[in-house]
């Protein structure tokens, strides 16, 4: 993939690879962005993985084991790239594990279809927010995060059958639409709450004082926000649903 | 593998492979063998996936989660062989989800070390029973369970383990005794609930009258049994456990 165009042509900010090596808070916050990455990753494989007991044939419950399987995958691949940069995996994840935890505890999907549109939406508004904080880092850490949110083919999957639920009985749009802003809300509440104990994954967006990290300014952060809404929108009306 | 030696020498007593075709008795009895390994292997790839969380690391969270993924791929080749004998995997995997939910719902781990006692002891005398079924199929279904009956080399991780841990503190090794005892009781419950349901099934060991199933008589059934409860005891001592 090109990471050009996966950052919508939006001007790449992050320092040269050698600042890895070179400037001891970016080497932090990019242990820390592959660390978030990572636990997310195997906890989502692990709630995919789980929640295919709820669907309605073998054939669905195999096909979101194979959602799953791709994040294991991704899951080794951010531990590998921790382990080449010299940092521990275990303490790299470790401070993510609770928050991503807290956020599968409280948004364990009732049925099928509200486990479809956790896998979609969670998934995606993580792959973009992602996507977003890689215009704001070196080119080889850049290439494995947009590597690792790249849509692994489930959006079809998951579209096709949320809009045949609801062709079959249009009440379950309104339900769903609900699901997905306490999806977003929770994603958010977590999210706040690594932001405010990770100074240096902070500093990506936000800049460090001392650091090759320019990071950005508040109304450039405020138009990635409502880039980050409007695509969770555009998604939710893909299902169609009310954002 | 060598179909031979993994059964030990015993005599190969299954109908050459053309009586797939030729005896729908024959071919409704492997239908439900390769449908209760599916259902079995996607089940075990839902629990091994969820019970990471269990894990003291992350490296054993994903430890277990590669696991599980090898049990994901032994679904895929079982329903591609349904597919090839024209039986609908739906079909051929119902019967045995609610026994095998019913084996996960009683046998759901508390602990990091009951879930890898559960992995190994579990799938071990699954694998095993198999292996003894399949010397009564033709020479393609068998290749195929002994294919996904080989151990895909989690033994020596849960064994080491598991020592480590009763060498930590010994008095692990009575609540794991117990455990073990108390899967082997579910599994026993659940295949003879399987058993009583499904003649077809039943018919690959007992045999049938107009069928080109011979199946075996009870003394070599209780050797069967025998072998099976002896191979559990030893890998119970492997675990430095009480069988």
């Amino acid at each position: 993939m090109n990471p050009q165009s996966a950052t919508d042509g939006r001007p790449l900010l992050g320092p040269p690879v050698s600042a890895l090596a070179e400037d001891p808070k970016y080497r932090a916050a990019v242990v820390d962005l592959l660390g978030v990455l990572a636990a997310g990753e195997l906890l989502a494989f692990e709630r995919l993985a789980a929640d295919g007991s709820l669907a309605p044939s073998m054939a669905d419950r195999a096909a979101l084991g194979q959602m799953a399987v791709a994040e294991l995958r991704h899951y080794d691949q951010l531990v590998e790239r921790l382990a080449t940069l010299g940092a521990d995996p275990e303490t790299a994840t470790a401070p993510f594990v609770a928050p991503l935890e807290a956020f599968h505890a409280h948004t364990a999907p009732s049925d099928w279809l509200e486990g479809l549109v956790k896998a979609h939406v969670g998934d995606s508004i993580g792959a973009d927010f992602y996507r977003e904080i890689s215009r704001f880092v070196d080119a080889d850490t850049r290439a494995l995060v947009l590597e690792v949110c790249a849509d692994t083919g489930h959006s079809a999957f998951v579209i096709e059958r949320v809009r045949a639920a609801i062709a079959d009985d249009p009440r379950v749009a309104g339900r769903l639409a609900l699901w997905g802003r306490r999806l977003v809300g929770e994603m958010l509440s977590q999210a706040q709450r690594v932001a405010a104990e990770r100074d240096a994954l902070s500093m990506l967006l936000v800049g460090g004082p001392g650091s090759v990290m320019p990071g950005t300014d508040l109304a450039e952060i405020g138009r990635m926000f409502a880039r980050l809404t409007e695509a969770h929108s555009k998604r939710m009306s893909e299902l169609g649903l009310a954002a």
